[in-house]
């Protein structure tokens, strides 16, 4: 974000954002009796990797979560989750993706038990999502049910620029939104969330156009030139360096551009055509992900 | 396979060894009291997808399996999956995949029940396997755990060509493969349970190889030239035409071949090499199913 737009919109930087969130969580957990202890995962050793696992730790530290750090072969990392998975002294497990970047990874995102599945990427909640179930055990209505912490992230940003309110029934009750990416723990989840808040969500991956209404996704033949210029919000996921990036000239003025991919997926020229673009949500998700693991320690370990 | 080779090893046609275990579970089935009841979901129009859908239909009627051939939308399969899971009178369920071809398939594969899951392909299941836990629900011994089709299909296979003996502890002590493939749902499980066996198994898939011994994998620096120069075993499962097809010349004479994808994976000139060439296991695979559809259903529904 250029520091004009900054100025501007100070709430609009995940990091201030995500500061006021932090804060809540912090002072929840001191009124807790016990300790909350996780555990992240990292098989990787190249530097950018490290510096955001000790990020992260850092950050769950500073709100009174105990959060150990470690470091292993992607091939022990099946065996520690199962046994993380048993240990009753472990509260939520934490995976920096990708390992293996391959099918493999799913599997072992499904490996962790729901229970302490901070990313709430797991099959578990993915299915409840999917089904609109905000409970997280049925019939314990006091028990919320957790959402994987990136597509929260985003629609707590888009309430953070004004466009989300998260006390109507439906916040963004026609508004058109485009969002490139179609994954299982972001992409998909996204679009069922914001289609079933009232938007109508035009989601594309590199098979083509889904159009999802009322949480449901229809076939619908549209280009990328029809969307992006249709709509009101733009949301962009694409972990790809060669992805065409949206440029100035594909939105409507004023458009709100959202990028949560760790490239850069709109041209720099995108703020002339805009007063709202993040191009980045990193640290809420983080943040969202503290959440979680505040909510899942009361549903399922004190 | 060849004409010659066909006459030279009879029980090495899939179809015909097949055509033994579909005996052996036609019988099993006529001692039923209730008859079992399977849905097969496809989403596809595609020519050669509704035929393989209509003879795996047929081939389950053949033992006298109730099979259900539901064409759908692939907007509609999440749904009527759910819907299935929730019938009781539905005992199996089996989709043609690939339907969205990205990783919503997994989900998919996933959300299967799986006391209903004939494929063996969704977590529970996968998870037994790699534990190498061999009971469908834990402390009830007599019910067992049922096996991916297609990994199962070529273990049988592996058995007709007198390569593999089930009466042994170790079937295949000391036997070195190489598998082209390490899918969630083939590769890798084939690769757990042959090194499970005895086995020194190369893995390989486009992010280079693995070892795996007792079931469990190990880093290796190794060329598909080593491998396979080493291999008593090849087997191949790599849906890709650009695929560099092993030749006669990679492998030692007599080396046992087996290709499961539906692309040939093997020159030609392989049987110049080899007597034990098995081209597709499709209708062992099928067969298997079937076999899976009987233990789901003496299980979970009787």
């Amino acid at each position: 974000m250029n520091q004009s737009l900054q100025k501007q919109y100070p709430d609009l930087d995940p990091g201030s954002v995500a500061e006021q969130y932090i804060e809540e969580i912090r002072k929840e957990i001191q009124t807790l009796s016990a300790r909350i202890r996780v555990i992240g995962f990292i098989a990787s050793d190249d530097l950018p990797s490290l510096t955001y696992a000790r990020a992260t730790k850092q950050k769950f530290e500073q709100v009174g979560i105990e959060y150990e750090l470690k470091s292993l072969k992607r091939l022990e990392l099946e065996d520690e989750i199962l046994r993380a998975n048993g240990d009753r002294d472990i509260h939520g497990i934490f995976i920096y993706f990708p390992i293996f970047r391959n099918e493999q990874d799913i599997y072992l995102r499904n490996l962790v038990d729901y229970k302490k599945d901070i990313e709430a990427g797991s099959l578990y909640w993915t299915k409840k999502l999917y089904a609109n179930d905000r409970v997280a055990v049925s019939g314990e209505t006091d028990k919320k049910a957790v959402i994987p912490c990136t597509p929260l992230a985003i629609l707590k940003m888009l309430t953070a620029a004004g466009v989300y309110s998260e006390n109507e029934k439906k916040p963004v009750d026609g508004k058109i939104v485009t969002i490139f990416n179609r994954s299982e723990v972001i992409g998909r989840p996204l679009a069922v969330m914001m289609s079933n808040d009232g938007a109508k969500v035009y989601s594309f991956d590199v098979n083509g156009p889904l159009l999802f209404e009322n949480a449901k996704p229809a076939e619908i033949e549209i280009s990328r030139e029809e969307a992006l210029m249709d709509s009101d919000i733009v949301i962009t996921g694409v972990p790809d360096k060669y992805f065409r990036k949206v440029s100035a000239s594909e939105i409507k003025p004023g458009t709100v551009c959202i990028n949560f991919s760790t490239y850069p997926n709109f041209e720099d020229d995108i703020e002339t055509h805009t007063d709202i673009y993040i191009p980045r949500v990193g640290p809420m998700t983080v943040a969202m992900c503290m959440r979680n693991t505040l909510r899942l320690f009361r549903n399922f370990h004190c």
